[in-house]
């Protein structure tokens, strides 16, 4: 099949690879419609993390079973499935507490921007629509394999409560999709910290309150005279950098609990600061399958439209541009369709 | 008055210092009837803390108001109080929200093993009871002025809840008053890691259902034997050190919350594995006064016996005996009689 692939920094092809196939069970191949490129493909794009060159890349997609394992009972060739880009059984202790990410089976959609792929743990990862969802919310629908429910899990790690201030520092489309889910949730401001035009714009919409632009010692007075001095009751740390890190503690009230969903870069936390002040951390790798019958319902009724977040669709071919786009921050995030 | 002063390491005196005196509207000053010496002490004790030589030192007492200033009006000269050692005038933000930790009039007790002590926000800090707690009581309300509402915050922040498992990494005074904070909050499976023999007992008597006395790699193996090799549903992590940081993470089942009440001294928290694991921290420095009228209650009814954590009462004159003592692992938590 034509794949993405990873050859080095900055050095994203389309291959011919094998096919993926059903190697236990409890496995599905899914024919992808569409994939998209996350956040977190550019760490190893820019070299911050290891490859092994040639490898596929990419873990967010949807599409239509072609094959499932013989313990694979929910599914048959044909349905139209969200894949979540981390797998799991579903009924293992970790998965029955909603800790879905440390699923004793856990498993990754290795490529997701590509022909199929493959998913193991189908039985308790994939989540199937009545038919292929019209063109219009197949965006929206995409979403639910990752960066909505990972946004969701920054709002609900905080504490997202009804009435409440959050903040979401990083305007990437996981920030984005914060902003969303704090809304959703009832937040009553809501402060996309953000200095580019087009995901303030997108900000606004999902509901965002108000825009602050600045960042560092000025980012964080911006959010103290918004909050009258207290601090916001809730911070979505959506980014994974030192410095998204530190503002976020900055800005987050004492007793308060910073979400966070941005793998963690070379981040170093304020333990003494969070010991003095209270303010708590929680989240990390967004337990997808959880949060996915309930995302999906409010994307499948229209109450949220998540898929803004994608400005730029791309046939497989040109997946290079994509990548090359979002590094350079001319799009929020790219859809790939195979 | 005579009071408790540091010098330098291990260098503990009792000198004649300026009595406390009425500096603002609303100090109080207390007349010590008990004072007592706090894990947290040997920090300084230890050269592990920046001193100035001649400062007073003690942060836990309880007694009878001596004088009060003009704001105070639910206190006068004659009642019996407990002081909480971090002081908060009750009304702002961040006490309305349960933060009294971080108040905006945040203040501290500085001389709790002497003979007198000021109390910055009296209105806001002091509970009082009827008359003097009887003898026999007395070190159980003294533990209300820190030790108790500490381990208490520990097990709240941690999330404990009815019928699940806590586990207390540390067994000072602070971590067996977690043990018996997880025992009235319902856990079912209590685990006391601890290997001195009087603290394993207190533990037991305190609600442990179970006492690890491995650490490192083994007791993380003991603990996963205890909870069917899922981990802890709730963690109170009572030391401080990067080690029981360690542990607490590695014995934390992923989706839980660590809730951490030693004072961090060298502690680089496990950030990768947080994120990976979902496994949260919560907690910090104890918003004392919040917990205070419910501990107090639970005390006076004889619901709880927190005094139990003193095995050793000394005069003032000796106080640095009881330092040697708490240091050297003798004493389990050292009352100080003025």
């Amino acid at each position: 099949m034509r794949a993405t692939t990873i050859h080095g920094p900055r050095d994203i092809r389309v291959s011919d690879v094998a096919d993926p196939t059903i190697t236990a069970p409890t496995d599905a191949i899914v024919k992808v419609v569409a994939g998209c490129i996350c956040g977190s493909d550019l760490w190893p794009y820019r070299g911050e993390n290891d490859i092994t060159p040639g490898d596929t890349i990419g873990h967010e997609c949807v599409g239509i079973v072609e094959e499932v394992g013989a313990d694979v009972r929910s599914f048959r060739p044909g349905d139209f499935v969200v894949v979540p880009f981390d797998h799991c059984d579903n009924t293992c202790p970790h998965c029955l507490a909603g800790a879905q990410n440390a699923c004793v089976n856990l498993g990754f959609t290795a490529s997701g921007q590509a022909e199929y792929t493959r998913v193991s743990q189908a039985e308790g990862s994939l989540v199937k629509t009545d038919g292929v969802p019209d063109a219009g919310l197949l965006p929206s629908v995409l979403t639910i394999s990752d960066v909505m429910p990972t946004g969701w899990h920054a709002a609900v790690s905080a504490g997202v409560r009804e009435g409440g201030t959050a903040v979401v520092v990083g305007d990437g489309a996981v920030g984005l999709c914060g902003v969303l889910a704090a809304s959703v949730l009832g937040a009553e401001k809501i402060v996309s910290m953000s200095r580019h035009a087009p995901r303030q714009e997108i900000a606004r919409k999902f509901g965002a309150t108000h825009v602050v632009a600045e960042r560092g010692d000025e980012g964080v007075e911006a959010i103290m005279e918004i909050t009258g001095g207290v601090g916001a009751d809730a911070v979505l740390e959506c980014v994974g950098t030192d410095q998204a890190i530190r503002t976020a503690f900055d800005i987050a009230r004492p007793g308060s609990t910073v979400g966070f969903v941005g793998v963690p870069h070379g981040v170093r936390l304020p333990v003494r600061k969070m010991f003095a002040k209270n303010i708590g951390l929680a989240g990390g790798m967004a337990p997808t399958r959880r949060y996915m019958p309930e995302l999906l319902g409010l994307v499948l009724a229209g109450t949220i439209e998540p898929g803004l977040v994608f400005d730029s669709t791309l046939p497989l071919a040109e997946v290079a541009d994509g990548y090359r786009a979002m590094d350079e921050r001319r799009a929020i995030k790219v859809l790939v369709e195979p």
